[in-house]
């Protein structure tokens, strides 16, 4: 296939400074969990987006100094030696496709709490560490402002020295330099402090000692804010940014624009749709004659150009969309526009940051796993034999098993109950917010369709018989899971009601059925993602007078690893849902649901003609079992595995990233006692 | 000096299997926020405990495979070679000084999210993660069981080829094998559930196949918990444990005996004093004729004594007093009992592991840095030339610095403005439950008063001219920090009264300084760690009526890291302390609080005749500044720093620290540029 020629403008090599991107596809700085602890992993995740036509693609927060340290955040480091030679992996991988490499120097300040170097943070004054921890930085005078500028230039030499291409002045997000730039945090006494020149003092250094310092063979990138404050939605409030923007305008070689407010700028789908800082672009690209990139959740083509036709931008920056394909450059370089797996602004890789833990995708199952297991986005083995396999189920982890044997040669069944494939994303997506979770079936849909090996089989509900008269030679058993209507105190599961109660008790799945409440309505959240603050405003949506209950202190508690927990919250209390935190359900005769204070044990009562239990689920697995069942009694007459909701249920990438192993594994020698590669201090290569 | 006879028991070497203890010092299994994370710093930390005469110390908790990863959690491993190399490194530097090293073989099962190796949790049945994840596990079958079984006896094996002496089954805290044995969780209908016998089944096959593969050089140990069910404090609720127990009771060589309720277990001192497990161990050596270790926070050699001779324990285990105080044994033995640095029950050791950090110490500040800085709790470098130091400030940081000095052989003055030392610590003490926290300064005190180069000023207030009339060679300023009367919105603060009501507006310290309200009276917790709920107790326990309100949605939010949190709301509502969560204060007029919702910004008045702000601190730097102005006239006659508190307001565990660190790193060379080694992989040293 060729490109649209619409889409050449995309592909055209720009200059930035002394440097030259092959593209404008652009993957600005974003966070992994990998960072310094994991940097094979980190590495070879890298080099795929580069591989996939990612002109530049950019490193992880850089911590300059032990005195900016971030832990339990997985940062990177420019620290010493080490870090150069973790670093040089790196840039090893992504020059290989002929991609830049770009390095964001970061400094965090009154964020960063120091919990492992335990050296004191340094900020403007002393004030409380904004991430909430209970140590407060200390107020840099002159000579730690020399001294900062001293490591950020030793870090900006180290990270040339690594290989990388771009070096960043890092100045939004709360951290150090955007500190400065803020007009309240900011009324220091001395020249760097107060008026606008004085609070731009320590950014225009930087820039300049940084060009000075690796200005020869690196560009050098700022990211800057084009907005002061947090704005209602598409209202921005520019402030003096503007002004400040024109006093720096000429000085980098590239502008890297973002927004004050970060559940806006990285928002999830459920709250925030595709290209929301282009309000605030508008006058940006007017002032600067320098390369300007941003972001927006960018997976359309067409929007892409239209940003930089309409002189939005001219790099199409991206984090997410990159994560979720890497190889969507190629996609649309190659004709292949409608391949491109499409973000669902889930913001699962989000939790990866959140938590400490490799980034992971919904939509792209090898995300991190390029190293660890081997797995390529692109690429999976032929099949070993000429073996059918049938699946049953088309929920996620059917559809990516189907897909990825379907890649793989084999000759592949996929058997649907319903009249819809999808599964729990197709139900899912119907929920208020949450329509572009459908990509995780369209995408997969797509490709099963063009695939002349797989057949879908529609409203096929399989029994025992009949799959064994399917006479497969592999069967995946994908039934996915159902929601119980029990409530699960960490140990057992309670029924809350008995008799015609009973009947009352209901379950998202008794929601996304069409079978709803008549009156007021509790729903009890005590799984903690997003279903219950989802269920909740639909039923307020159709109506209803809703309360929303959750053992918890906070509204969907496990939220805010996505950083989706305050929207929620504030949202629906704004549609005026009722909140009760902290409560656990006792009890529900059809007209009173007794609450428990999850810590007194006191009772209070609260008037509902309807519970929704949005607490755990059951796996779908009398299939799978009737079959071992059947293989007790004598041998299978093929392989056989359960996946996915079926087997576990988890989220969505859970379910997609097992199909995808089921369909990576199936005939080939996998060794369940080292099942991955582990990227830790080994310790017998080399004393340090 | 010569150990005390009454104490020759605890130095009696005990057999456990096939190895001998050489005493009863046991360091039971700890978290440590190192893990596989940072083998070296482990290994180092571990050695010197082996050194202060720990007869066994033992590892963290080990994964025995990917299906049980506990990130962001820094759990330890051993999955596979490189993790043999690593656990070598800390046997071989436990064995160094005599010592047995243990490894606790672990594995997750419910409570594991297995978020790096992205494997489905395995458990009893497909129930809730545990720990909050929304990761449901698989129901184990029988060929699960089996396999679990082989990666058990597997990692037991690398256990001993890593040099380790005990290897535990690890049957406690919620994990799998705990859930195996509960009758509430554990209803399979298989011969691994439903009566005791099939429940204990597991353990018993685990036990035999641990003793069978490595029971000829390791000794096997099981960790158990005597009590079933978390029980009002004192009173255990035994259950079937003591019948499982007798059923056991022969099989391995040693019992590690702790109890469900893990916030009693490893309680903070301001719920839980010292030796709160002994109502629990009433039956247990009875049953067994096996050594049994069992913790309760002891510092106190009598206690220890008392312990065995009363046949509650044959070693006494510790955790926590072992981080404070690695040479504890050592001090014992040699007669040295009144230096034993004792634990203060604060568990900031503990938010090591909640936070995925390395492990601190309130009172041991060189805990972690035995490998980065090369610190050693009982050792420091003797001083450089014959230079004379002024510390001002007698807080933590002044004390723990004139200690270091002292001991390093300066010529020390402790100058101390009121007529107590020890600081906010003397101060904080005071406070309901906080009296333990005395021990920081008592230890101090206790080294000072014998070191005849160190002198002590009381009530001597300095100003700049009685600083220079000193004439020290080196002045270090640890004059701490004052509460502020302010909100802060993480940008500014701000007032929130004016006039008549900004004197009913008061602070820890007003509190502290006995300036009580006399009405209603709110406490706003902006700060999150535990002064907001104890002043607010303590107010409480004076007659007033409380409010305690905070920003956040849960009560002393930061506490949860140190596992106190639940505790302190539970405690709190059930003196009848009002709670307001997810409000901040907007103003005080003298008589209503205005609160403000986190959420919805919406309003709302609580009454208050007094409100008490708890958010943030000033470093008290003006005499430290004074004298950096003189400076700036002229070179100062001695070097001036200023720590602790008094540069940057922390946790009493910082302010140590800064202390130590600058009694460490007078006239000695710091390279601020890379100020401790990293421990991290090193791509370079060895490709994997």
């Amino acid at each position: 296939m060729t490109r649209d020629p619409r889409y050449d403008i995309l592909f055209e090599p720009l200059k930035i400074g002394p440097v030259t991107a092959p593209n404008r596809f652009y993957q600005v700085p974003h966070c992994t969990g990998m960072g310094f602890l994991r940097p094979r992993t980190l590495a070879a995740m890298r080099g795929v987006k580069a591989e996939g036509g990612w002109g530049v693609v950019c490193t992880e927060y850089n911590s300059i100094h032990p005195t900016s340290d971030d832990l339990p955040h997985a940062y990177a480091s420019l620290w010493d030696d080490s870090d150069v030679r973790a670093h040089r992996l790196m840039t090893d991988a992504v020059h290989k496709h002929g991609s830049l490499a770009g390095a964001e120097l970061w400094y965090g300040g009154a964020r960063s709490p120091n919990m492992m170097s335990r050296l004191p943070p340094m900020d403007l004054a002393s004030v409380p560490n904004t991430a909430g921890h209970p140590f407060q930085c200390r107020a840099m005078d002159k000579d730690d402002i020399r001294t900062f500028r001293h490591w950020h230039r030793r870090a900006a030499i180290r990270a040339r020295d690594a290989g990388f291409d771009i070096v960043y002045v890092y100045a939004t997000h709360g951290y150090l330099l955007s500190n400065f730039l803020n007009p309240r945090m900011n009324t220091r006494s001395d020249e760097y402090g107060g008026s606008l020149e004085n609070r731009v003092r320590l950014v225009r250094e930087l820039i300049e000692e940084t060009k000075e310092a690796v200005g020869d063979t690196c560009a050098v990138a700022v990211r800057f804010s084009s907005d002061e404050e947090v704005g209602e939605d598409g209202v921005p409030i520019y402030g003096e940014r503007r002004e400040m923007f024109e006093m720096l305008q000429s000085l980098p070689d590239l502008w890297d624009i973002n927004i004050a407010d970060y559940s806006l700028e990285m928002g999830v789908s459920r709250f925030v749709k595709e290209a929301p800082l282009e309000p605030y672009m508008s006058w940006v690209k007017s002032v600067t004659d320098k390369p300007v990139v941003t972001v927006g959740r960018f997976t359309s083509p067409d929007t892409m150009v239209s940003q930089i036709k309409r002189g939005v931008t001219d790099f199409i920056g991206a984090a997410r969309p990159s994560i979720a394909d890497p190889f969507l450059p190629k996609k649309i370089e190659e004709g292949r526009s409608e391949e491109i797996r499409e973000c669902i602004g889930c913001n699962i890789c989000y939790a990866g940051d959140s938590l400490s833990a490799p980034i992971r995708c919904t939509q792209n199952p090898t995300m991190g796993e390029e190293w660890r297991r081997g797995w390529h986005p692109e690429i999976i083995s032929e099949k070993a034999t000429e073996g059918r396999v049938l699946v049953v189920g088309s929920g996620p982890a059917g559809l990516e098993a189907a897909r990825g044997l379907g890649k793989r040669g084999y000759e592949v069944m996929l058997a649907e109950a319903g009249r819809e494939i999808g599964g729990r994303v197709t139900r899912e997506a119907a929920l208020p917010g949450m329509s572009e979770y459908i990509r995780v079936r369209d995408y997969r849909k797509q490709q099963l369709l063009v695939m002349p090996n797989v057949d879908i089989f529609r409203e096929s509900m399989m029994d025992v018989a009949d799959v064994m008269a399917v006479e497969a030679d592999h069967v995946a058993i994908a039934t996915g899971s159902r929601w119980r209507p029990e409530m699960f105190d960490d140990e057992m599961f309670h029924q809350i009601a008995t008799g015609d109660a009973a009947a009352r008790v209901l379950t998202p799945d008794d929601i996304m059925d069409g079978r709803l409440p008549d009156g007021p309505t509790l729903v009890y959240d005590g799984d903690g993602y997003y279903m219950g603050g989802v269920i909740a405003e639909h039923l307020h949506r159709v109506g209803l007078d809703v309360t929303y209950c959750t053992p918890a202190d906070s509204v969907s508690r496990w939220a805010a690893n996505t950083s989706e927990r305050w929207r929620i919250r504030t949202h629906m209390m704004t549609l005026g849902i009722g909140i009760e935190t902290a409560h656990s359900i006792a009890g529900f005769d059809g007209h009173t649901a007794r609450l428990t204070c999850a810590y007194t044990g006191a009772d209070r009562a609260v008037s509902a003609s309807h519970v929704v239990m949005v607490t755990a689920r059951t796996p779908n697995d009398a299939l799978y079992y009737d079959l071992l069942g059947g293989a007790r009694a004598g041998a299978l007459p093929f392989t056989l595995r359960r996946i996915g909701d079926c087997e576990a249920p988890a989220i969505i990438a859970s379910a997609v990233y097992a199909g995808h192993r089921y369909a990576r594994e199936l005939e080939t020698v996998v060794d369940i006692d080292e099942p991955l590669r582990h990227d830790r201090v080994d310790v017998g290569l080399g004393a340090n």
